[in-house]
Order: structure tokens, then C-alpha cells, then sequence
């Protein structure tokens, strides 16, 4: 259970402070003037991508040959670098939800054809993807609650169903859509569901509208659609792994992907308290700066002390998932998908309040950091629902 | 202390609530497609407006001769009702801030000259208006902080300054705004403010850019304008008092302002209990409805228990403001200025969450709702300074 | 609603609050030496019933003509007042629980023999009472679950269980205990249960020991026993009503009793309001009073505001028992129920913090009084339990 | 950084919980009879402590050639083993405070006839000790504060002053006294203090009294004894280090008795999570056992994730401190001394809430587990203390 950062660790991360400080950063402003409703990426996205691969800066998250074949702990302080600037960052480097998991999951279950027409595309940036899951009318936390069909008809399946909050799906580079849905409502509950590849244009696909976030319609990443599939067909070869394998395929993508966003919510957080840390020195209000306030001192010390915590029990996780693999490390991946968003969520709202009006407004990146915290305690399934599963866990640990 | 509905409550309550019910309610969808950037208000409420009127629900804010003449205790009802749509309930009854502090003001403070070309038609609807108090380099919480300069030359003030947040001011509508500046800055502490009447179209007025709440523009409220006044010049008989007396001005408009937020904030709660049981009685998850899930309940019940008690308190501030004055009632003011956003926001939090994605987008009220719970965590001064005033209040009782 | 004061009411604070400052604050030094395993009351406790009785303040929580008559809402500012020294003041006053709502439940349900056998010494003061509900085997907030047997034989009941938690049940004068048990666990839910009286030194009834609260016996109140009835015998006449009544009469007996606690939380509150704000301005660390750190005044404002609230809020409970009945109140009565322990717990905390080590010893009376607002989360069923009901209703309002 | 046990630590470990199963569980009962104002140790503890020093279970918090020689990082998971029953687990290993930090200090700076003297039988477990530090008039968290005085003269010191909360002291095995006071009041702050051996025999010291926490009087501790210290003389001999040193030597012996603390906190916060789990799944209300009630579920899962975070940051400022050295630790320990009491604190509420009246008393170890997190939330310098300094600490990374 080594946390230190070895050697490659150390070299990616210089690497990356150097081409964050030099390239990302100055770049928010221009990403924060982002047009509303314009759902293509903001235009210095494509420089930046150009920059970060030519600087080795590539698919860090991708363990194996096909990426950096860096380890879960060695891709966190990375991962957490990039939250710091989460809507230009993770995507300079090709790094960014929804694609990640897409990519890892066809390079698990995709067959040969399947990896050549979409993961190389996907891996060299060449287009962008969405994962077609949650459905407005069921609380798709309960995948078997999913109520869209997949039914094979001769050599094509036929797809009717209603998603949304599909992020990145109005990005016009996004070619790929992986849809989530029932082939066999009649069989055992996890073996109802399956995957199947559809690509943005086929017929029957209708983007009906973007899905806001407290006021945010996140056109630069492809904003989050709500896509009707209407008597949708695509090859039967489409389909990830066999009829029934969704559930199991999802619960795989679901790991790498919930300590993604862990990670980077660390850097969310260490971003606020910066930025705190900054407004409350400089600020003066009733002759003193807000950092001599008893009040202001208690959130920085309460943000340091939980942000601590919270990063280890990440990196506690990561060489988890190294050393004994997703399934092993399927309590602590529900500790941090638990703790994380609360606790930056706190975080982050100290670091608005210390912000003064500034802080709730386009100024800081903070409300819009808050809008990503707060949500991630409803994304891939509501805290409730992890809490409950993981006390269960713990409960039986004492009644076996 | 008697808190009961009057007749003359009773009669405006029912009145109101069929108001709501036939005409306000069914408006909101309209409202919530109102088009970013549109800092027009939104069509309906023109028609809102008149029938409000005709039902003699208007001017219901301001006591005495000008207004429906209500103490407020018996606006307080009502109040909370409009609060239950505040995007156009408060509008509609023509008893929206910043007009509502502004109409009060100019009643009270206004020359019969002013009161005649401002508040006139203010009353009447014909205009709307805005209060530019809040500035962006210095924590205008504290009024001695503020920089912009109204300068004495001949028969004429000028102008100069930068503010922002200045709610209403891009609604076309919008035809005056009140400054508060500085006309003798060697002055004591609280005898350096002055408020001046500025027409929105002087020339030297600016609008740089509307200011967002977390995502929102609130186009629909004529937006949060960033204003530069650059040697704005307006004739001397526009200052309102006399030189000097800008701050106990802005502490006079302060009181009712605040209260009839804290008095709508306890109508977004109720409409949002009302939501969050309507939601959970009707989703299903895991097999059940999620009202049978006891954390969901633990939200509803901590919900009602806690509204119940700032209710009463509120209610409490009303009748002191009523039998002792707004001075008299300064510690309650400031107890409910602490109390009813962070209440309010922790109930509309849960309210969200237990509309899972659907509670963070504009397919409910709910992220709007608490985004206007959490900024007003900021508005008028940061709850921190009024905890620390109530405390010094308490601390002198026992040392004195 | 009308909450004020009105002339009776002010006249009992007035002397209430002499009889404290006279005679209840200096007794509490001799109090507060009382020994341990002494189950006796403190020897100042019966010259303070004296003082009290002759001073007309006795028995004042008793409504109708054996007390003092007055309504729950006169009598709340004056609970209150008790509360602010609550080991001696509800006990001098003939106040205190159990004996409150034992000597209610005789009022309303006794027979004209048992109420002139115990109610008059009772009211009178030469005796002492407990209430024999909780046992330690069963979670005894759901009173269906009671173990206890009451059989009739003959002219005869026989009782044959174990109680603990019995409050005050080693006080040498207490003379009669109610006993709640099973009569036919046959019957309907709600009519299984009875009550019956078994005078203390009825044979079989064995005192096994003393409960601790933390580390507290509360021996001065006769402490809190574990009590073994073992086969103990008294006459028929002694039911309470006729058999299968006892959980009406329990439900009869909770209303009052849960609103005095509440109100006497409001003055434990006050008093810990009251010695924080002397503390921190007579304590200097760091060369300043502990009053100029803001988070010291952060725990002032926060208590305040929210002891202004609780209190109004246990004040329109009384109010409504008083205008439409206990039954009518009940979602009241179970909201301060839910609402008064834990908030008055947090300020006690916050007292205790600021006396440092002090406040935890037995050198002010914080520590001890933040173990009754704790004890209070528990006790007449722990708050979780409250909340699911509450919510219950509260959902209902919107299903229906 | 890594925190994997080596071969020591899971040797030691299997051994401590063999011992914890077989003798120290067991003898809990025992002890919890202690008599009130017994200030002498359970004789169970004897066994104990024989035990345990014939199953090399002795001293092994003390690195170096007079202790175990374990690292911090080593000992972390053994003392979190004994805070799993820290009223006898630590005293059974010799481990327990204040005698550690006392060894501590004399291994460090005793003379060798210091050592000689008193640290030798205090590892041979042939007497016991205590530190004498806190005073009742000043605010001890700044040393700077103490006003006890140790004055030259001739070849002895007088010591004059007044202390409370001095753990341990009224054991009758306790032998020595380690005495904070000053010998310099005009010298530069942090250079007045000095710490002198008081033998407990002395003439002039005298016992006043046991001090409470909630209730408690930790008799089988030797209790918290207040001590006035009257022209008590020792020889010049029995200064620990040079006059002036005490600030220092004191800052030395905090780091590790700050880190004992809390790992011993999250033996107590593991303990109570068992203790929950066992209850609720055994317990029945309302025809379901607690433990499928969501609200219960919620604790268990908050206190598991709590928890996992909070040992992740205790192992590594053992490993900090064990690699740069106590002062390269400092934000750390402090951290920890933050964050540990009020997380176990809210840990036990839960579990003490989980098991109702029950968990209050003394036929659970809940409520006194409770106490002793409350009181380490004052001990060594309240929390807001040590959030202030961490803060500026932080602030300071920012601004230089």
C-alpha cells in the first residue's frame, strides 16, 4: 500500500503542472465565453489536444497497450491535476468522460472489428463519443428498471427508447453512441440488458433537446441530450459482447470511471482552496482581510483537513483496483463515489461564499465547479444508493 | 403577538391562491423557455400583470396610502405564496424587488417631484427600476467601502463609478436607477452616502454584461447588469435627502427588503416539499416508491420541522416591524436574513436530489429555486456579517 | 395565535423568576455536591417545595381545578424558566416529571378512591411517583411490544416483568408506581396494554439497580431503576380505566409530558446562551477574549437564532393544544419532539466548548445539561422514530 | 508512503487481538463495576498488565532501545487495536497516557539519573505518573499563559500554583509528577517555561479533588485530580532540561501523544460500528430488525467512510513522522487532531443512538467511549486552536 509517486508518476506529473500553467489555464477565459447553445467544443480545445499529444500528454487513463499503461495510482495525482481545470483539461488530454469509459470498454469487450472502426478513432481523437444509459422515466440507478428495447430482427437489431442527460451527445464530433438497453425483459434480472453501438447518425436518432445543469447547458462538452430512438437499426455485429451482457459490461465501466471522477474532484478542491486562499488574502472588508477572520480560518482548516483524508482513501482505491481489481476494490470505489462529491461540494461553497458575488457568477470557475460537484451526488446513481449497498456490506460483515 | 390570518389576509390569501392556481402556474412553462440573453421580460407576464391588476392583487408590498395599505403581518401570507412562483408571482403583483425597496424609498424619502416622475409610474407598472448599490472591487457589505463619487458641479451631479449586479437594470423597461455613491468622502463614517436618481438612458451609463448566477442569466428579470458610469451628469434636484444621507436611507429600505425575502424563501420551501412528496410517492426504485425509504423521510420530516419554526419567526419580525419599528425589530431582521436562505437551500438541496437528474435541470423549478436560496447566503452582506452583528448584540446583553 | 404574555402569565415570571434568583441558583452548589448511590433527594430540595408552596408557585403545570389552571401557554414561559436550572427548579415547583404526568393521568382517568389515594398526596407533595413503561428487552417506543403481564386473578391483578429506566423509582418518597403492561396480548394492537398502580412496597417488586445516563445517576432524582416485578400482587381496583386502555392512556399521557420537556429545553438553552456569553467575555487567549474569535461568535448567533425559533414554535404547539386539543396538535407536539433535544444538544456543545475543560466537569452545570437534551433524543422514543411519523403525515397531505 | 503492516506489525497484531479476545474483553464487566471515588486501579488491571508483559505485549509505543522499538508507523494499527478498549487494553501494555508521553520525555531529556530514577520503573511498570499542565484560571492551549511558578533557590526549586484536570494523579501508584510552570516570566515568550519531577509525596502538594467528565470520575484512571501546588521544594537536580526548555520539551511530548490519541480514536470508532452492527441486526422495532431501517443503514455507511479516510490520514503522519520527523509532521498531527475526536465523536452518537437508553448507560461502553472523544475535543488545546493555526498554515502556502 504505497502512495509515494515513483518515478514515471513524478515526470508525467512535472509535465503536466508545466503544460497547465502554460496552456490550460490561460486558455478558461476564452472557454468561459463559450456561446450559449453552441454545442461544438470552444476552438481552443483543438490546440490544446494538438499540444498535449505532441507533449506525450495522451490517453494517460488508459491502462494497457492501447494507452499510457499507466496504473490506476499512478494515473490519480494526473487525473486530479487535470480537475483542476475540468472542462479544458481531462479533454486536451483526451481524458475526458464519457469518451474514457467508452474506450476502456471496447478495449475490454469490443471485438477486433468493433476496436478498429471506433476505439482507434476514439484513442487517436479523431472523433468523440456519448454512453446512452439513464432514462427520464425510471430510476435507471436500478438498471433493471431500463425500459428501452433492443430486439433482434434478422441481421439488425431495432432500438426504441427514450435517454437523456447523454453528455457530449450534441458535440458534432461525437460519432458514437453506446446505448443500453433490454434484449430479453424475461430473463434473470442482470442478464435483461445489453449494449450495442450506434452510431449518432443513423436514422430513428433524435437529439430533442440539452438537459441543463442549474442554468448550464455545458455546450462545450456536447451539453447532455435527451435522444429519442425511434425504430433505430444498426448491424447485429453492433452489439458488445453477447445478448445479456450489459448489465455485467456496465458495472465494469462503472469503476474506472466513478475513481475518474474522484480524482479529479480532488483537484476541484484544491483549485477552491486556492483560489480561496487567494480572494481571502487580498480581500479587505471592515478594515481587515476576510483571512483573519476566525470564520474564513475554520473553512480553510476544515477544507485542508477533509481534502487530506479524502485524497488517500482515492489513492488507497487506485492500488486497490492495481493490486486486486475492480470487484476487490468494490467497497472503497463506493466510499469515495460517497464522500467525494459531499465533500467538495463543501468545499466548493466555501470558496463561493468567501468569493463573495464574484463567486456565483461567471468571474470564478467556482459555481460551475459547485454545479459539477453537486451533481455527482446523483450521476451514476444517487448517494442514497450507495450508502445503502455499502451498509450492507458492512452489516454482514457481522451477522455471517 | 397574535399571528392569526385577519379577514383582510384571509380575503387576499384565497384570492391569491386562485390567482396562482389559474394563471401563474400555467405560466411557468412559458417562463422557463424564456431565451438566454433575452433580457426582455417574458411575454405572459404583460398579461399576468393586467389580470393580477383587475383582481386587485397589486401594490399588496407597500403599507400607507400609495400601496394596498397592509401591515406586514398580514403581507406576510401573501408574500410567501408569491414566493411559491418567484420567477412570476412578484412580478405579476407588481412586488418585485428591486422596485418593491425602490417604491418604498421614493415614498419616503422622495421630493413630491420625484415621487411624481418615479414612483407614480412605478406604482402604475409603466416603468421598472433599479437600485445600483453593490460594486466590484470592494466588499460593499460594508457601505463605508463603497467608491463611486456623485460630485456637486453647478446645478448638476456627476457620476463616476463600476457596479455590478445590478438587478433588473438590462429589462428594456427599466427607465431609473438609484446610485448610491459618495458625495463627501471625508465625511464621517456614515455621513459620506448619498442616493441619486439616474435615468437608464443618461448618457455615460454603460451596461458592460449581465452577471450569472451559477448558469443562469435571469434574462427574464432583466438580468444582473455590470454598469459603468462614466461623468454621468443629472440635474442636482435628483439626489434623493440630502447630501450625507445615503447610508441611513439604505438602512431604512434594508428591513423590508429583507424580510420579503425571507417571506417568499418560505414559499419556495413549501413548494418544494410539495414537489419532493408529489416526486417520491410517485418514482419507484428497488420496488418501492421512494417514500417508503427512511432517509427520504428524514428529509420531508426535518423539511416541515424546520420551515414550521422560520415561519414563526418570521412572522415574529412581522408583527415587531409592524408594533415596534424596523429598528426595533433589527435583531429579528437579521436572525431571519441568517436563518431562512441556508434553511431554504438545505430543503430545496433535498428536494433536488430526490428528483435525481430531473431535479438538477430546468424540467422543475427546483435548481432555479436554490440557486436564488443560495445567493441570497450573499446578498445584502454575507450571512457571516450578520451572524457576527446578532452576536455582538447577544454578547452586549450579558455585559452591559 | 396570539403568543404574548398575557397578565397572569406575567405575573407568574415575574415571581418565578425572583424564586430563582433568591432561592433556586444558590441552592445549586449544594446540588451539585449530592452524593453518589444517594438516591435521597438533596436536603435543600425540601426546604425549596416550602419556600415555592408558600410563594403560590406549586403544581402549576396542572390545568383544570386540582393545579394552578393554567393553559399550556401560560404555563410555557414558565416551564421554560424551570428549565434554566431543571435538577431543582421543576422539582421545587411540584413540577417535575414523572410526577406531572402521573398526577395528569389520575386527573383525567382516575377513580374518584384512587385519585383521593394518590393523586392528593401527590398534588399535595408528601409523595413521589414513577412511570414503569421502558423495558430492556423490547424496543418499548412501540408500545405493542410491551412484555410485561398484567393477569387478573381474582379480586387480584399479577404483574410479572422487568422495567428499567424507571425515573425517580429510588427516591425514598416515592410511594406508587404506574406500571404499563399486557393485559390480553390477544386483543387488537392498541388494545392489548393496561396500567395499573402498584405501590412501591408491594412485595415482589424488586429495585435491581441504578441506570447511568453517561456518567451521571441522577440520584437526586431518585435516579433512573431497573426494576424486576415478580409475581406482584395488588387489587383489581387499581387499573387504570378498564383493561386494554393503557396505550390511550399513554398516548393522553405523552402530549403534555413531551411539550414540558421542550419547554424546559428552551430554558436549559437560554441558561447555556447565557454562560457562554459570560465566559467568553471574561476568558482571554492569545491576548483577546474568547468573544472576539469569530467562530465564538458564529456559535452565539447560531444559537440564538435558533433558539428564537424552537421557542416560537413551543409556543404555537401550546397554543393549539390549548384551542384544539392534544389530538389536534400532535404533529406539533412530534415536531419540537424532533426539533428541541438535538438543537438545544448543539448549543449545550458549543457552551461546553467554550468553558474548555471546565464545561465538561461538574464546575458549571453545562456538562449534565447537555446529557438531558442527549438522554431527550431517546427517551418517549428516539427521534428517528418521531420523524418516520411525522413524514408519514406530511406525505399524506399530498397522496390524498 | 507505504502502509502496508510489515512482518512486526502483523506478528504484533495477531498477538494483541488474541490477548484483547481472551483477557481484555473479557474483563471489561469488572471493570465497568468500578467503585465511584475509587481512585485506585481495578484489580483486574494487575492480571492484565501481567499478562500482557509475558506476551511481550509491554511498552510498545516507545521506539528506541528502552521501548518496543516499534515506528509510528508499526505501532499505529496496535494502539488503534487498544483504543478498541482504552479504559484497559492501553494500561495493560504499559501504553497508556500520560505515562507514555512522561517516558517519552525522560528517555529524550531526562538526565541518567532522571532516567534512573523514574523512567525505569515507569517501563518496568513499577509505578505510574502524571503530567501537570492544565490550570483552571488561564487558557492553557497557550503555554504562554501558565502562571505557576518554579523559582531557584539555593540548590532546590519552590513551586507555587494550582492545576486541574491532571490525569491519573490520584492513582496511588502514581509516584512522580512532571510539573509545567515558570522559572522566567520577563524572559522572550516560548523561553519562560520549565518542567521540573515533583515527587507526588512532596510535601505542599495537595490533592483538592477528582474532576467530572459528564458524570464521569475515571477513578480506575486515578481520576483527574485538581492539585495546589504550596511552596513545594525539590532539588535543583529535578529539572528536566535547562531552564527555560519547558516550551520546547512540551512541544516534543505533543506530537506523539496527539497521534496515540487518535489512533486509539479509531479503536473506539471501530468498536462502536461493531457494536452498531451487532445491535441493529438484532434488534426488532416495528416488525423489522433496526438494521433494514434506511436512516440506520445511512449511519453505518457514513461511519465506515468516515473512518477509512480518517486512518488513512493518522497512517500517514505515522509514516511522516517516522521519515522527517515530528516537526516535518506538524500540519499533520495537527489534521489529525482535528479531524479524529468530532469524527468518533458523531461515530458514537450514531451507535449510542442505535442502541436507546441503553446505549446512554453503563451496560454499554458507548456513552463513556463518547465522553472521552467529547473531552479530546478540549484536551491539548481546543479544535478551533489548532484550525486556526493549520489555516494560517495554509494561507501561508499561498501568499508567500
Amino acid at each position: 500500500m504505497d502512495f509515494a509517486f515513483d518515478e514515471t508518476t513524478r515526470d508525467y506529473h512535472a509535465r503536466l503542472s508545466d503544460f497547465l500553467d502554460r496552456h490550460v489555464y490561460p486558455a478558461e477565459a476564452a472557454y468561459a465565453a463559450h456561446p450559449r447553445g453552441d454545442w461544438r467544443p470552444p476552438p481552443v480545445l483543438a490546440a490544446l489536444r494538438a499540444e498535449a499529444r505532441a507533449r506525450g500528454l495522451w490517453n494517460l487513463f488508459l491502462p494497457g497497450e492501447h494507452g499510457a499503461g499507466l496504473t490506476n495510482l499512478q494515473y490519480a495525482p494526473l487525473a486530479e491535476l487535470t480537475g483542476r481545470s475540468p472542462a479544458l483539461a481531462p479533454a486536451a488530454l483526451n481524458c475526458a468522460a464519457p469518451d474514457t469509459g467508452n474506450m476502456e470498454l471496447l478495449a475490454e469487450f469490443g471485438t477486433p472489428a468493433q476496436r478498429k472502426e471506433w476505439l482507434e478513432p476514439l484513442l487517436d481523437g479523431r472523433i468523440r463519443s456519448a454512453f446512452a444509459m439513464t432514462e427520464p422515466d425510471v430510476a435507471s440507478s436500478d438498471a433493471t428498471n431500463i425500459t428501452t428495447s433492443i430486439v433482434r430482427d434478422g441481421d439488425e437489431y431495432v432500438i426504441n427508447g427514450r435517454k437523456w442527460f447523454i453528455t457530449g451527445a450534441m458535440n458534432p464530433d461525437c460519432a458514437i453512441l453506446i446505448v443500453m438497453g433490454k434484449t430479453d425483459p424475461s430473463a434473470e434480472r442482470h442478464r435483461q440488458q445489453s449494449q450495442i453501438l450506434v452510431p449518432r447518425d443513423t436514422p430513428g436518432v433524435t437529439i430533442v433537446r440539452g438537459m441543463h445543469t442549474f442554468g448550464y447547458d455545458d455546450g462545450a462538452h456536447g451539453g447532455h441530450a435527451e435522444i429519442i430512438f425511434d425504430g433505430v437499426r444498426v448491424p447485429a455485429e453492433n452489439l458488445i459482447g453477447a445478448e445479456g451482457d450489459g448489465f455485467a459490461i456496465s458495472q465494469a465501466r462503472l469503476g474506472p470511471g466513478r475513481i475518474h471522477h474522484c480524482m479529479r474532484l480532488i483537484g476541484m478542491a484544491e483549485r477552491a482552496i486556492e483560489l480561496m486562499c487567494r480572494r481571502v488574502t487580498s480581500r479587505v472588508a471592515f478594515g481587515r482581510p476576510l483571512a483573519d477572520q476566525g470564520v474564513v480560518q475554520d473553512w480553510i482548516a476544515e477544507s485542508r483537513v477533509r481534502i487530506e483524508q479524502l485524497r488517500l482513501l482515492v489513492l488507497k482505491t487506485a492500488w486497490l483496483m492495481d493490486t486486486v481489481g475492480n470487484r476487490g476494490a468494490h467497497t472503497e470505489i463506493q466510499a469515495i463515489k460517497i464522500a467525494a462529491p459531499s465533500t467538495v461540494e463543501w468545499i466548493l461553497d466555501k470558496a463561493v461564499q468567501a468569493h463573495g458575488a464574484g463567486g456565483v457568477s461567471q468571474d470564478t470557475p467556482l459555481a460551475q465547479l459547485w454545479v459539477a460537484a453537486r451533481t455527482l451526488r446523483l450521476a451514476d446513481g444517487p448517494d442514497e444508493v450507495h450508502r445503502r449497498s455499502l451498509a450492507r456490506r458492512e452489516l454482514a460483515r457481522w451477522t455471517s
